[in-house]
């Protein structure tokens, strides 16, 4: 048989569903698994979404614009006009999820084998995007120890060379859930002008800050407004992650041209889809006040505590809903699978997500993991309690 | 500014949309534009989709499986099973769109500088999908003389090399509307095997077969288990464009493993129109059959009246909604703006696509347009009586 390419030997493996198979024996056996490895919330849908997929009277379910329906890029423009971000329509291209955003930016700006620098631990699917393109993930090391904040910029300027196209950072940060300050954006802000460099943000977290904490977006940052690209998503904002409507957002005309022409290869994002998340945009503050009291408490459920567990840290995150704990065990992604594998307590385990999945430098955050608070807190209170009792007895400690 | 990718430059504007501004301007006028230019067909979603969408009683909108919905990929397969194509659900990954599954299995099997064969005229966006993907097009020319039948087995040959990873059919054609008879897709078998080459078939217009005849799948070549990538959709054949739902399919286990690592890196196809795509496969019969029924008096109402028109000929096409024609004129895309700009016979005039887009050969298809039969019988008939009166006084006649 004809022999596949680089890229498809190369393409990581999912780090969050490696374990699924683990997980699926776990059940047969009848044992009940608390899933904090995966970002589905279980908060529903707002209704007015829900509401506008049933209304649908179309008879035919036909192509939008390649760059999304100009009603919702108007609307969608509007509500970050709202929050201060001096975005237009036409600065907007609607994509299929925020990785098809992504994905998009890094084909308009960068050639094969130019680098890419993103402060790890980062969102795994950043390496399977940028090997699609072609481009190099250059790390940059954020230390548990300091809640996973921005690195020292001096060692961002000891990675950039000719070959260097942009930065790319997610904030709030998944998996980290740290929310960058306003300091450490200026930084970022005067290193990618220095070098003339693209600057990318996921920022698909931006509802979700805790504790009076606001998000500051990229699109703020005086001066960028030919380098910056953010990356935006309905998936989370609304529990709406199959609906696979994302966007990219950039004040850079010729990257939202270049963009367009990607989009039309592929025709157009989802017709219903863009009309429950242009219909999302009508959600009423309340939903959102409730969801981030949800999340408030939820966190402290967990983060509170995992660190009561003796020998675990994890730091208190201000946004997104991801923690990012240390064990006191040798190789979490062993633990993990142990915990499907060989554990349960009162007939119950939990399903974590090895960090080690979220870094590319080689061994690092091998006694880290990611947890995703997405459960309710009796669930989480009842993960704790497993994951606490599971510490207890298993055998390779570190 | 940072400067953008090569990519960036070199992707094509959508050959179908680049006159999209003038017609603006004449429907500004005041000016009905008969779009022939798009295959957006004005036939109806069957019910059981649409009402699949409105009956959705999930309360989130929650990611599927990466591959799509088990229960959808179940059913499709028996779907396949029932018209004589061996597929398993473990073979198909649903993907956003025809496109997605060609972008996938491109990136699966090419390396970048490869190489892949397509008889032209073919659907342009394939030029796209190969620049993301870094790999070159080689194109092989069918004629209009012929009907664009399979070009001699000899021309592929002449283009084979080291570096020719697969053959791209897409059958029945886009723009061609052509349909691969068993003798030319044996041939190809032949050529497959005999280089060891992957085959990609877009076969999203097999329920668009006239005249009685059968289209024959790639999944139905004896011994090509290993080479075939099929690529399919439910855009045409259900009229749902919008949905954004497609398929790789493949009996090579590598393949289909390959392409599900770059299906989680994007997390899902989107969910309710997966809902509606497995409610689409309970689609009557009967509406297949109107469907047809309808489009075989439009192909005859549009072939027949071009080749009434002096000096313009179009091979009548067994398949898909398409038909590229011959222009007396000295440059299509020329006498397509000037259609849009300058024309107008009682208030009306018509939009086709300039064939050229659809040659990577340099000049070729100068004189030619595809034309898509997408509109009702009243308003093709008025189309081409446009056409007749636009080419009696265009200036520029060839």
């Amino acid at each position: 048989m004809p022999i596949l390419s680089k890229k498809a030997v190369e393409m990581p493996a999912s780090p969050i569903r490696k374990l699924a198979p683990f997980a699926e024996q776990a059940k047969k056996k009848g044992v009940h698994v608390y899933h904090l490895n995966i970002g589905q919330p279980d908060i529903e849908t707002p209704s007015v979404a829900l509401q506008a997929i049933k209304n649908m009277d179309r008879k035919v379910i036909e192509y939008s614009h390649s760059a999304g329906f100009e009603s919702y890029r108007k609307k969608l423009a509007l509500s970050y006009q709202k929050i201060g971000l001096p975005v237009q329509f036409e600065d907007i291209i609607i994509t299929n999820g925020g990785s098809e955003a992504l994905i998009f930016g890094l084909m308009c700006t960068c050639n094969p084998g130019d680098e890419i620098i993103i402060p790890e631990p980062y969102y795994a699917n950043y390496n399977s995007f940028a090997l699609m393109a072609g481009v190099k993930v250059v790390p940059i090391i954020s230390s548990i120890q300091s809640g996973f904040a921005l690195p020292p910029i001096n060692e961002f300027e000891k990675k950039i060379n000719s070959k260097t196209k942009a930065i790319v950072i997610c904030n709030p940060g998944n998996p980290t859930g740290y929310l960058y300050t306003k300091s450490e954006l200026l930084q970022i802000r005067e290193l990618v002008k220095k070098h003339n460099l693209f600057l990318f943000a996921d920022e698909v977290y931006r509802e979700f800050c805790y504790d009076g904490a606001k998000p500051i977006s990229v699109l703020e940052l005086e001066g960028l407004e030919e380098n910056v690209i953010m990356i935006d998503s309905v998936s989370k904002r609304y529990s709406m992650c199959g609906a696979r409507i994302g966007a990219l957002v950039s004040k850079n005309k010729l990257i939202v041209e270049a963009a367009l022409k990607f989009a039309q290869a592929r025709l157009s994002p989802p017709t219903v889809d863009q009309i429950a998340a242009e219909a999302a945009l009508d959600t009423p503050k309340s939903y959102f006040d409730d969801v981030v009291n949800e999340y408030v408490e939820r966190r402290n459920i967990l983060v509170d505590g995992l660190n009561k567990i003796p020998g675990v840290f994890c730091p208190k995150p201000s946004g997104a809903f991801y923690c990012v704990a240390q064990l006191p065990v040798d190789d979490a992604e062993k633990f993990c699978q142990w915990l499907l594998e060989e554990y349960s307590y009162e007939n119950q385990t939990v399903m974590l997500a090895p960090a080690n999945g979220f870094y590319s430098s080689n061994q690092l955050g091998k006694n880290e993991v990611r947890l995703a608070y997405v459960l309710n807190k009796e669930d989480l209170t009842q993960a704790v309690k497993v994951l606490n009792e599971a510490l207890k007895i298993y055998p390779n400690k570190a």
